[in-house]
C-alpha cells in the first residue's frame, strides 16, 4: 500500500478569516492546517494554532494545527489560502490598497511556489479579482489551480436574507450569483428558489430588491455593526466548501472566481461565475444564457475589475 | 429548571424501512428510538434494535434503540412513523392490498393514538396517500399532524440521476417533484437546478425525459434488481429527513403528502405537494402557478389517488 | 401535538469565548443562539451574530444567531452560558478582580433569572470556582442548575499533549483531572489511558511530570503566545460540550465544578469533580477513591478556591 | 497539481454486514464504494448499491456506491474488506466450515491482489484470526496490509452493556478487550473506565461478571434473538471505524487482529491486541503487561485459535 497520508492545508494570514478558515477546514477533518503569518505574528498563530489544537479532543476532530512563520512548514501542501493582505486605512488611496496588497500577494506567492509547487491556490484578499489574477501571474500556475472567492459568500448572505424574510430553514434556500464582490454582484434572481419554487413567486419585487441591495452591501453592514474589522465567519465558511469541494473531488457546482478565456465575452481576467470544482481545481466554467439587463450589469462588474488591474 | 428530556420516535414496522429509519433517527441523535412490530417479530426487532444500540459507541451516538410488541413501550412519542404494511403478492388484486394496508393502518392508529395522543404522524406504507388519509381519519388528529413521504424520495431520485449525467456533486442538484408517488409523479422541470442553473439549460430534452421517467419507474427499478423486496435506504433516508426538519422545528420547505383543503382545487384528500414542515408539522402548503400541462398531469395523479381512496 | 420548540442558548459576554460558543453551539445546531453583552457593546455582537448566521447557508446548520445587550431578547432560555467579565490588568490586585468580577456575576444573574427563571446556568469567568458561587448565591437556584466550567478544558488539554508525545489520535486518550483550574488542577494519572492502555506504562515518569506541568500552565502557555488575550477555542468547545450535556439529556461523566454538600469531604463550595451531566442539570457527583498523595493536592486546590472566595 | 482522487474502498460481501459497511462509509465520505458479490448476487447488489446512492442527496453525502461481480469494477481500491463467506448451516463440522470459508478467503483475495495490489485488506469473516491468516498467506502482502477485525465490535458490546448497567452516556465509557473473539475474548477490567474511572470502583463485582458474560456471548444474544441470521449493525460500524483510522490517517489506538512476530510470546499468527492503525495499515502492537490470570486466559484465546487455524 501506498501509505496514505493526510491532505495538508495551509492558511496564509493569521487575522480572523484565516484562523478561523483554519478552525473550520479542521472541524472537517480535511486535512492537517498550517496557519502561516509574518514573523512579528509568529506567537500569536502559534498560540492560535495550539489552542484550536487544544480542543480537538472535545469537539472530536483529528487533525493537526500549527502556527508558523517559515513557509518550509507549509511544504508540500495539497492547498493553500491566502487570506494574508492589508485593509484600507484612512486617507490611503484605492491605488495605494491596490499596489500594496498585489505586493503582499507577490510574495507570499513565490515562498507557496517554491515549497509547495503542485498546490491548488484559493485567494480570498481584497480586491479579490485583482488578487487572483496577481497571484496567477506570479505562480505561473494553469488557471485550474489558481482561484477566488467571492461568490459562495455572496451567495451565502442572499441566501440568509431569503431564508429570514420568509422565514424558513436556509437549507432550502438556493440563490445564485454572478459576476464581482459586493456592489458589483449580479444576483440571478430568476434562478434562485426556494424548495425548487423561484423566489418571484414567494417574496414581492420591493422587498426582493430590498434584498438584493442589503447583499450587495452585506460586507459593509458587518463592518459598519462591528465599529472595526469586518466579516470573517462567513467568508472564512466559504472557502472551507471550495476546500472540501477539491479536496474531496466532489465535482461541486459553485460560484468562483475564475480566469476567462472568452467564456462570457472575457478574455485574460479574473471575474465570479459559476463553476464545477473537484480534484484537478477549477474543472469547468458553466456559461448561461444571460438576458439584457443581466449583461450589461455583468459587464459592468467586468469593467471594474478591469480598472482594478489597472492598478496592478 | 424543567428537566430536558431527549425526544422519543416510534417506527412501527421492523422490515427493512423501519430498522433503517430507526438507525438513521439514531445516528442524527434525534431521540430515543422504538421499533414496534407484531409478537410474533418481536425476537427480531429487539435483535436489530440491539444490534444497533451495540453500534453506538463506535458510530458515536447516543440515542436509546429498543424493540417492542408492547405499544404501551411507545408511549409519548412526539413522532410515529408507520412503516408497517404487506406488500402486493401474487395472485391478490389491488383492493384486496388496500383494504388489507388499510386495516393495518387502522389499528395501528389506534394504539398510537391510545399511547401518544399528542405526537405527529408520517405515514410511508403504500399506496401512500390513501394510506395517510385512512390514518388521518383514524387518529381524529388535525391535519397538520398527519403527513405522508413520498417526495422527497422521488425527488431523491430524481436528484440521483441528475447528478449522475452530469457528473457533479448531488449536493448541487435541486430537483422539484409533485403530485402521487412513481407513475403518478409530477416533474416541475422548470423548478429544477443545479447549482442555480435550470436543468433544461444543461441537458438535452431526450436525456431529460429519459430521467423523468426513470424517477417514475425508480421504485420498480430497485425491485427488479434485488429480485425480492424493495428500496429501503432511500426511503429511510426520506422519512428521516421529514422527521428532523419537525424535530429539530426547521421550517423547511420539503414536498410531502397534505391534506388539502382546496388548495390547488382539491379537497378532503391526501396529495404530495410543497409543503414547509416545523415544530407544529405541516406548517403550510405552497401553492405554485402550475402550467396547463402540469395542470393535467397533477389533475391525473389526484384522480389516481382518488380511485385508490374509493378502494378504502 | 405539543408544538415543539428549538431549544435557546444565551451566551452572555461577546468577547472571543462568547462569541466562540456560539458559533460551536450553532453548528451543532443545539438551539437558537442569543448573544448579549452590555450596551456599549451591542453592535459588535450584533455584526458578529449577523455573520455567524451568513455562514449557517454554507457550513449547512439551522440555527437562529442574534445579539442584542437586552435581556428581554433571552427570555425563556433553557441554557445561560456567562463568559462575561474583566481580566487582570497591571496594577489591579486579586482582591479587586474578584469583586469585580463578583459584581458583574450578581448583576448579569439577576437579568438572567429575571427572564429565564427555568433555565440552567454554565458559568465560565474567572476565578471560576468562585463566581459560579456567586452566581449560585445571587440566583437561588438549585444546585443541579449551577455548574462551572474548568475540567473539561484542563482535561482537553491534557489529552493533546499526551496525544502528542504518543503521536496517536487524541480520540482515544482518555485524561482524568479533578479540583480547581490551572495551577490547582490535581491530575489522575492512574486515571488516564490511551486506548484503554494506562499512560503510565506508555510514558516515561518525567516526561509524564513535564505534561503535567504544561497542562497545568496551559492557560498562560496561550497567554504567552498570543501577547495580548486568552485562550478561546477549547475553552467555548469545552462549554459547547456541557451544553449538549445537558440539551440531549446525554447522562455524561465530565470533570465539573459543583456545589459539594460533603463530598470529597468539602461542603457549602464549588469545587471540580466528577460528575455526570444530563437533562437536569448535575445529576450526580461520583466521589472516587483517592490516594494519599491525590487526596493532599486536593485538599490544596479546595483550601486556594476557599482563599478566594473570601475575597468575595 | 496532482489531481486529487477519491479513495476507494471495496466490500466484498453483499449481505447485510457488507451492505451496512458500505453504507456507514458511505456516510462518512470515506471514499467512493464498490460492492462486489458472486454473479448470482449481482441483481441484488447492484440494487442495494442504487438504493443507497438515491439516499444520498437525502442523507447529504456525497460518494459513489456501485455493485458489481466483477473484480475489474474494484480496481486501485485503497482498502479492501472481506465480509464473504457461508454462515454455519446444521451438520456441518466445524472443519468444513473453516474449509468452505478458507477457500472462500483464498479465491477472493486472488483477485483483490490482482486488480489492487497496492490495497489493505480488513477481513471481518469468521472464524475471523483464522480466516485472516488465510488471506495473509494469499496475498503476499506485509503484515501491516492484512488485519482482521474483531476486538472494536468486542468492546463496543462491552461498552454499551456498561452504559447501560450505569445509565450513563455510551460515549464515556472505555471498555478494552484482548484475545480471540467471543468466548476467547479476554476482558481487561482494569484498563475499562467510564469517564476516567475504573469500571471496578462502579459496579459491584458479579455485576460486572454478568456482563462480561453477555459480552461473550454478544453474538449469540443477537442470533437467538432475530431467530435467522446475525449482528450486522455493530461489525459494520466496527470495520467502518478501522477503515476511518487507516483512510484518515489517525494513529487510532484500536485492539485488532494482527499478524504477531513474539508479541506476547506467540509468533506466526493472528490475534486481537492492541494496535495502532494508521495510513501504513498496522503501525504498531502495543504490549501490555497482562497478570497472571489474564496471562492465561490469552493462552487459551491463542491456543484457540492455533486450532481453528489446523484445519486450515
Amino acid at each position: 500500500m501506498a501509505t496514505i497520508k493526510r491532505r495538508k492545508i495551509t492558511v496564509v494570514g493569521g487575522g480572523f478569516t484565516g484562523t478561523t478558515t483554519a478552525l473550520m477546514t479542521a472541524q472537517k477533518e480535511l486535512g492537517d492546517v498550517v496557519l502561516v503569518d509574518i514573523p512579528d505574528n509568529e506567537g500569536p498563530v502559534k498560540g492560535k494554532a495550539l489552542d484550536m489544537l487544544e480542543s480537538a479532543p472535545v469537539q472530536g476532530f483529528d487533525a493537526k494545527v500549527t502556527g508558523t512563520s517559515d513557509y518550509a512548514d507549509t511544504a508540500d501542501s495539497d492547498i493553500v489560502v491566502i487570506t494574508a493582505g492589508i485593509p484600507r486605512k484612512p486617507g490611503m488611496s484605492r491605488d495605494d490598497l491596490i499596489s500594496t496588497n498585489a505586493g503582499i500577494m507577490r510574495s507570499v506567492t513565490k515562498e507557496i511556489v517554491r515549497y509547495s509547487p503542485e498546490c491548488l491556490i484559493i485567494v480570498l484578499t481584497n480586491p479579490v479579482d485583482a488578487m487572483t489574477y496577481a497571484v496567477y501571474q506570479e505562480s505561473g500556475f494553469p488557471k485550474n489551480r489558481v482561484i477566488g472567492q467571492s461568490g459562495v459568500l455572496d451567495t451565502a448572505r442572499f441566501n440568509t436574507f431569503i431564508a429570514e424574510e420568509l422565514n424558513v430553514s436556509v437549507e432550502d434556500v438556493r440563490g445564485f450569483v454572478l459576476g464581482g464582490h459586493g456592489d458589483d454582484m449580479v444576483p440571478m434572481l430568476r434562478y434562485s428558489s426556494v424548495g425548487g419554487i423561484p423566489v418571484e413567486k414567494l417574496i414581492a419585487p420591493d422587498r426582493l430588491e430590498a434584498i438584493v441591495e442589503r447583499t450587495r452591501k452585506g460586507g459593509g453592514e458587518i463592518v459598519s455593526l462591528l465599529g472595526t474589522g469586518s466579516a470573517y465567519y462567513a467568508p472564512a465558511a466559504a472557502i472551507t466548501q471550495m476546500v472540501e469541494a477539491v479536496l474531496k473531488d466532489k465535482k461541486r457546482v459553485l460560484p468562483a472566481i475564475a480566469y476567462l478565456e472568452g467564456e462570457y465575452g472575457y478574455s485574460d481576467m479574473y471575474l465570479g461565475v459559476p463553476c464545477m470544482l473537484g480534484g484537478a481545481g477549477l474543472e469547468k466554467v458553466f456559461e448561461l444564457d444571460l438576458n439584457e439587463e443581466e449583461k450589461k450589469q455583468l459587464d459592468q462588474s467586468a469593467e471594474s475589475v478591469k480598472n482594478v488591474m489597472k492598478a496592478l
